[in-house]
């Protein structure tokens, strides 16, 4: 994408409403805009990296055999009366009434709805075990929304939510999806150690939070020094017995919040216990019948006889993601994206735009990319170069690949690696090859 | 996917509130589930037609030069003040009050947060002309939804805004979204007549609608047979002088709704006037400064002055599509969806899942197919093989592929085209390779 086509509004100066670095820097680098407090439209960059956290995400559900679905933002009121829940949530849910004084609310999560149009499908033992999952667009009323996208009130969360005949085979699923997550946040380049927590208002008595480490982080956070190696994930999930020996090997090793600390384990770790501060990223449960049984939802078993399906809930917050990793990967002088999550590859600036041969080799160079397939922002702009230099570091793709007269006197372009800051000089053609592999 | 672990609850009885056949099949077929009145869930079946529609939506916006972001679905009523439209848009608008009795919305549109975001980030003509789009869920509290999704409450969208520093420029805009609408609609397998169209709240003097005929649409169209032909669309886009001459010879064939009838071009097309009844898949606008000019928008001009933009606006309901779609391809078993949209290529029918040698020709045939990257979904139910006809009938992918007993006893699967009900015996090799191609 040719930047004087586009539309990247970056700011030189820090917002003074923005109190933490990610929020700091998505909205001077153009990938937000607050709209109302706490509800933000993504611009162009920000809508990028959104979607490839998405898709890494949803690849990884589809691995673990979850079926992907949509529901809708609204709910009716009477689905969350059926739980008990409606009553019970408080002023963090949206109610709404529609013209005919329906009551109606924006779901903050979806174990109702989900557990009713399951619960009007599946039939008997055959349609268990399921898991599925839909990536949709949340609201939480927050009281004080703030740090950006990390507390927002409109959110795009994943949430999915899996059916079982017994308990056994919902711990194999609740499994699965932590071996799922810690396989997404890998992929996403973050370190992220699952941690025993509180249920909360979903309920149940078996839950972890997945939890980022980053020194702006809003909680403590204690752990072995064993989480932060790296950790192969090469498990077979679906040999039930394997997979839980394989979780139960992992949180072998101690990693707790602030309110979930054991001092008999802290005590144990000795010197390898660290403390940190960390940022939630995803959350999952497991709460039995509590939903299947208040909402009606039964099914034949292999015997004949009715069954309550035993059911889990998994969530991950994709905006916050965006937030989180920024936290984690930064400078002083921007962002700095993982690949994967990268909104282009490439950062390609012609140094010279009044110049006529610096620009024929950077569009020479633009369209070999561009038909390799390689995701380039090029800054064709009228610009000088140091301001160029700025934006490009402040956006934070993985590589920048640079044009000036002095280099194409010689051959030679100049290819620089944003987290390194490695410069290489080569020719234009090793370049495209280098970025083509 | 294999059916015994998928989500896919298709009914045998068309359900009773369903009017239309769209609506009727997207029940059966297990697309979707009403939550709320106008309220969907879409199904795993169902969340595939649609993401496969909005991604050639998506591809032809970018194509066409339109930059994609997401705004939120909620918006601040205070936007709504500056445009003047909070009081004027009457019930279809659901108004929401959060916790701090701040009043909101669900957006139904979003001419004033574009025009607000791009006006706090364009400075100069350089930053013009630019078009933005966004495909996100929208609310309009129909007094009456009915018809499925063709009616609903909340339906998603894509809506693009243009912003062009005079009215030549906004002209070319308007013209390059119409052909990318033409294409859009051709590649999704659908024949879409533009005709002129009244701008209704939007307001503006330029506006065409994009009306797909069905024989059960919702309104009375007239037309040149002329528009029954294919158009060859390839002029090039960016040749404004090119662009409206084309566009101009499109139109130059009458087409026109029923409330825009001309007596004197029908009265001119003589036997070639047709008539039909359509469905509007479409509906773009051109409204000048209406909003630009209301919300206080200005860029500088190449000459120092200041330039209020002139807008326009572009949206094609991506919800609504599945329907028309159904609308325009179905039978008396079920959908026959075109390949682009189809929510898998192929239906692999297992006949004798009780039979080991079947299965595992199955098996093998759905793992290679899968390998080769064919979308296929596989039954390897242990039912009867009529209920697996219809069951693929019913859901409409464009080939069936058949393994039975009799048929490996003598080398070959069975191929059926949905379309065209043709059958053919081939080796599975030949129905792998064919359905690679």
């Amino acid at each position: 994408m040719r930047l004087t086509r586009h539309f990247l509004p970056v700011m030189k100066e820090s917002p003074a409403d923005a109190q933490i670095v990610s929020h700091k820097l998505m909205l001077r680098a153009g990938l937000v805009r607050q709209t109302a407090a706490g509800i933000y439209a993504w611009l162009p960059l920000g809508h990028r990296v959104l979607r490839k956290i998405e898709q890494v995400v949803r690849e990884e559900q589809d691995r673990a055999g979850a079926i992907e679905l949509l529901m809708p933002t609204l709910q009716p009121a009477d689905l969350w009366r059926q739980s008990g829940r409606y009553d019970a949530y408080g002023p963090e849910m949206l109610r709404i009434t529609d013209r005919h004084d329906r009551e109606m609310l924006f779901g903050p999560t979806n174990e109702e709805m989900i557990t009713a149009i399951f619960r009007d499908a599946a039939r008997s033992y055959r349609d268990l075990p399921r898991t599925l999952y839909h990536i949709q667009w949340k609201f939480r009323d927050e009281v004080r929304p703030r740090f950006g996208v990390m507390r927002g009130r409109e959110f795009l969360m994943k949430d999915a939510y899996s059916f079982d005949l017994d308990e056994a085979g919902a711990r194999h699923s609740y499994n699965r999806m932590f071996v799922a997550y810690l396989r997404t946040y890998a992929r996403l380049g973050l370190r992220a150690i699952p941690m025993q927590a509180d249920t909360g208002p979903i309920g149940g008595d078996l839950s972890h939070e997945f939890i980022v480490l980053a020194p702006t982080g809003e909680s403590d956070v204690f752990y072995h020094t064993n989480w932060e190696a790296d950790r192969a994930l090469d498990v077979d999930a679906d040999d039930a017995e394997a997979l839980q020996t394989f979780v139960s090997g992992l949180t072998a090793d101690y990693a707790a919040t602030d309110e979930k600390r054991d001092e008999a384990r802290e005590a144990a770790a000795g010197d390898a216990l660290k403390q940190s501060r960390g940022i939630e990223v995803g959350h999952i449960f497991f709460f039995g019948t509590k939903y299947s049984a208040a909402m009606g939802m039964k099914v034949q078993g292999p015997d004949g006889t009715d069954v309550v399906p035993q059911m889990g809930s998994y969530g991950i917050g994709v905006s916050r993601l965006v937030g989180a990793i920024i936290e984690a990967s930064h400078d002083d002088k921007g962002i700095v994206w993982p690949e994967a999550v990268a909104p282009y590859k490439v950062g390609l600036i012609n140094m010279r735009a009044d110049d006529a041969a610096c620009t024929a080799a950077a569009d020479d160079l633009y369209a070999k990319l561009t038909a390799a397939g390689v995701e380039t922002l090029y800054d064709d702009r009228d610009e000088r170069g140091g301001a160029k230099f700025a934006t490009m570091d402040l956006i934070g793709l993985p590589w920048q690949l640079v044009i000036g007269p002095k280099g194409l006197a010689n051959g030679v372009v100049e290819l620089k690696n944003r987290a390194t800051g490695e410069k290489t000089e080569l020719s234009p053609d090793a370049a495209l090859a280098r970025l083509s592999a």
